[in-house]
């Protein structure tokens, strides 16, 4: 069998390997290291080299864009091997900053100014023993035990795998080990001895967002209260499903539920694996989780099967599933490590708004709020510090970038903001990366769809004006549609457009969420107007511009200093639980206090998606701000865009 | 290589092995069933079959007596073919009967009126719930817990195993499941839910008495309170020690721990088969069991190290191991079935002792009580319903029948009980099972002791006197001895005989016992002739004879009808705490009550030892009922036995 020659750089060796291998194949002959993740599934695309020859086979493109791929990148584990080639292996941290999902990630404050002996459960100490001696022959245990209730410890819990190390620990110690204890409260009588140790703990802990779409998680020092480092990862489920329905079905099939649950296992393996490398904090030094993700997230986390979310009556299995061991949950912590699954409401309401309703502050809201997690499920609350009610309205994924034919999630390449010009109808860009533009993310068609609407390329209800004096408005192939940007300046070479169908996903998205507003206001005989903040939350929602976000519709006409930009919430949320057990209660009660509307009950919400369905909305009155700048236009050019 | 003909009875089959095969070898090649719990380590003797032929050659005959191998017995994992053979693999009951640990097995009655409403924790029972609707979309645990707290139940703990296949079970049921909850205490107002299922689930448990030689469980239904069944099996840690110091020592070196631990497993596990094919009780049905054992036993069995138990100052891990779910500690049962250990008070007085206190009624009693566990530590118990001391006096195992060269367990053969005529010094004996005998267990040797001390053979300090005109007693290999049994008459061929060193462990043995009990009454500053009740406890002290054991000064000399033998008051205790919570609190208070007495920690015991050493005693007016009949021998015949 013909041998080919793989010179590897920035290392400068060479291995010789037979026709048909891989890349990763010859990067494990050359003894050099690569990152895998994914297992060389071509899933997680942080095996990416640059490829230099014409002996590269690229069996699949996943996680690989276009762009990337004309500039010789190519996923080392997807890669047949059939001539010479030179392979440069980038640092990791370039590899890593291809990956866009940590772009967000900045320091996070202390949310409040943080004392262990007040707010945390699990605490780690040296107690000082007696030795036993002739006269004093008490067994290990009820030693130790005796020392704890000295310290106000009156109730116990021993598992049985620190009984087994506890007698040598103590005696390597001179009766002076270091225990970990998990108390049911900070001021309680009752812990678990979850640790015994000869030498001193450091306490770390895990706020972990579950998201449908993307794995947030905080690495936290337990003593500081400090988020060390945080990271973020594609959901590993994404491949069996995008939305939370199609995971559901993939679930109840097969072994589907066991494949789900071992899948975002492995994600979250990712992200300790890469915070462990930033901060040498060892997953086995985290000894406290708290977890927030939707309802079905969580079923999928906890292994529960998630059947009855999607079946009428829509009643999840368990809300408030409580607290686990890690070992039990198949987490590769520190075993006895505490997972707390945050509690949700309903169904389609589930941790991540109840933690983030908390992060955001509407549960402490003197005035009405209104409150909405942006994404997939478009979750909703209006209350105030003393009532709540909630909906989730299936906005779909139009705003991630899915439905869409050049839509694509807010990575390198992608059109983040759109100008229309009013005259020419020529529109200015900017792109994530400073990069040619390969598609266009959420906050760009918000954008793109609000600069339409007011330059008149599409009418009130969506339709594109074809008879426009520009050659960017056309018949395309799916029907009408606008060009963002020629082929000759996109990275695919293709052009990049949004056209008559798109324009329908995102008018249905933003009208599901507008009529979740609309039924929560109704449903407690408020008016829309008399919202005194509206908080945004979801990592995408730090990124819509408000004006755009009004002009279409999506979010109500209010003052922009009303309006509040959280970011992830529900990971923010997570980490005062995961600090505070006041805040945790908090949450609990959060959850308690919600009532849940169920959209589907009747058709006050179909009504009002409908009549929503119009840019900004067929009652344009309700968007004052909107009427005033579309009057302009009509006055000025008589129809609007004209 | 040569092949040779298998013909195996009652089956009637043939088959052809190889030269140097096994004969299980045959038995898998000829399809027929064979019971092998050991694995064919030639450990438990259960694959006994009967072999005919010149071709068997036997590679150990561990578990199979001399009268057995004469019968034509041989192990099957054991035995290597070298030519054609019959084998006859008898009925499996046959087997059983063969092992005579089972033989003390009788109908144990009900300890009281057992009401599972009001004793047992663990309860079965069916719920009613209301079925979600829209206008109801409480999740499926709130539903649950609802429920349960109309019954009582204000706080639940759901394990996540259970939350896994809940909704499932909801809806199979039409929301009517049966579940299983295991509350802190009959009344407590907290449960864990440990089960739910769709057909109606009858609870059983397990009492287990974890014994150095011998391990019983009582498999019992939870209903009812009834035992079902009851096995014993002697410990699989045998072939690693015969007594506690050298099981600590065994568990200290390697991975002997780990060995220990799964040796005994393996004996669990063969009752439990054994219990299941009697009653058809899956383990799977298995939801609680209780666990006593002396301390080095429970450390064992948890996996806890027992190393500090033989260091001074002779300092458990863990006296009150509290309570574990059966898949931690790695039982073959329903995997959250709640695992119990009794509570030990020290080193060597353990949760056998607390138990058999409360099995005794000891801990009721209003008057001065002594109790003693025979058995190889020899625990004894002083005290009233108001106060108990307790010492263990290491007996060793001469009345287990080691460390005396013919003694033996009391199996098939072994001889139980000993006359001696007077005048001619010929014996008369009674036989286990009416068969030849091979040995001598525990009571024949105190029987035999007796005699031989009363009617001269031995004087007060135990030495044999040679001049007596009987062939009987004579010089052997190992000094002077007695012949019991000729050669011509034993299952061996062989002579059975006493000789002086046994009798020197024996007398240790005893004084070891007696000793314990004068330290006791000493501390405490009573008499043992105050002892109104003596309480004797062990398998093997439900045979003991009251006169002889009072003729060797194993017992105190009180009127007989102060004694009570009791048999395995250890599992009858556990039993007691597996029925009743209120009866495992009063172990609890037992364990609590007692005080412990450290033999070791100054001179006392080893005078009281010392003074112990001759027959009965040192002092032979502490036994006014062996000096008359001493005295009547010495009136009589001049010098006792003369």
């Amino acid at each position: 069998m013909a041998t080919h020659k793989i010179h590897f750089l920035p290392a400068g060796q060479s291995v010789d390997v037979p026709t048909g291998a891989l890349i990763t194949d010859a990067v494990q002959e050359a003894q050099l290291e690569i990152q895998q993740p994914c297992g060389g599934q071509g899933r997680c695309g942080r095996c990416a080299v640059i490829v230099e020859g014409e002996g590269a086979r690229r069996r699949s493109t996943i996680r690989i864009s276009a762009e990337d791929i004309a500039a010789g990148y190519a996923l080392a584990c997807q890669t047949i091997i059939e001539g010479d080639l030179t392979v440069t292996i980038p640092e990791q941290e370039k590899i890593e900053r291809r990956l866009v999902t940590d772009k967000t990630a900045r320091k996070v404050e202390l949310p409040f100014a943080y004392d262990p002996a007040v707010h945390q459960t699990v605490r780690a100490f040296q107690l000082e023993l007696s030795p036993p001696s002739i006269n004093d022959n008490l067994d290990d245990l009820s030693r130790l035990r005796k020392t704890l209730r000295q310290l106000g410890v009156e109730h116990l819990r021993t598992p049985v795998s620190v009984l087994r190390r506890m007698g040598e620990t103590l005696r390597k110690t001179s009766w002076s080990p270091w225990v970990v204890l998990a108390f049911d409260a900070p001021d309680s009588d009752s812990a678990e001895l979850i640790d015994i140790q000869a030498d001193p703990i450091h306490l770390y802990g895990l706020a972990l967002d579950i998201g449908t779409t993307t794995v947030t998680a905080f690495l936290v020092d337990l003593t500081s209260g400090e988020v060390k480092n945080q990271a973020s990862e594609y959901n590993g489920q994404i491949a069996r499903g995008e939305d939370v329905i199609s995971r559901i079905v993939f679930a109840s099939k097969g072994d589907g539920l066991q494949k789900l649950y071992d899948l975002v296992r492995e994600t979250i393996d990712t992200l300790l694996d890469r915070l462990q490398k930033r901060t040498g904090v060892s997953p086995q030094q985290i000894y406290k989780v708290s977890v927030a993700g939707n309802t079905t997230m969580m079923h999928l986390f906890l292994g529960i099967p998630p059947e009855s979310i999607r079946l009428t009556p829509y009643v999840p299995a368990a809300n408030q599933p409580s607290t686990f061991r890690a070992h039990e949950l198949d987490l590769n912590l520190y075993p006895l490590a505490q997972v707390d699954c945050l509690p949700a409401v309903a169904s389609y309401v589930g941790a991540d708004i109840t933690a983030g309703v908390l992060a955001s502050k509407l549960s402490d809201a003197p005035d009405l709020t209104l409150f909405i997690d942006v994404g997939t499920n478009g979750e909703t609350v209006l209350g105030t510090n003393e009532w709540m009610v909630t909906c989730a309205c299936s906005a779909g994924p139009a705003f991630e970038g899915a439905g869409v034919i050049d839509g694509m999630r807010a990575t390198l390449g992608a059109i983040e903001e759109v100008w229309v010009n009013t005259n020419t109808y020529e529109p200015t860009i900017r792109v994530i990366g400073s990069k040619k533009p390969v598609g266009i993310c959420g906050s760009g068609l918000i954008s793109l769809l609000a600069e339409l609407f007011v330059t008149g390329v599409v009418d009130r209800a969506g339709n594109f004006k074809l008879e426009l004096d520009t050659p960017r408005v056309r018949q395309g192939q799916y029907g009408p549609e606008y060009v963002v940007v020629w082929g000759k300046e996109t990275g695919h070479g293709r052009d990049i457009a949004l056209n008559k169908v798109d324009v329908d996903n995102l008018m249905r998205a933003k009208a599901a969420i507008y009529a979740g507003f609309s039924v929560l206001a109704d449903s407690v005989g408020v008016e829309l107007e008399d919202v005194q903040q509206m908080l945004v939350g979801g990592a995408f929602g730090k990124y819509i511009n408000v004006e755009n976000a009004i002009k279409i519709g999506l979010l109500p006409d209010l003052p922009w200093d009303r309006f509040n930009f959280l970011g992830n919430t529900s990971v923010l949320g997570s980490y005062m639980a995961l600090l505070s057990y006041d805040a945790r209660q908090q949450i609990r009660a959060i959850a308690e206090k919600m009532t849940y509307v169920e959209l589907s009950a009747d058709n006050t919400f179909y009504d009002a998606f409908t009549a929503a369905l119009f840019l900004p909305h067929t009652e344009i009155n309700r968007f004052p701000s909107v009427a005033e700048i579309w009057e302009r236009y009509s006055t000025k050019k008589g129809t609007p865009g004209d």
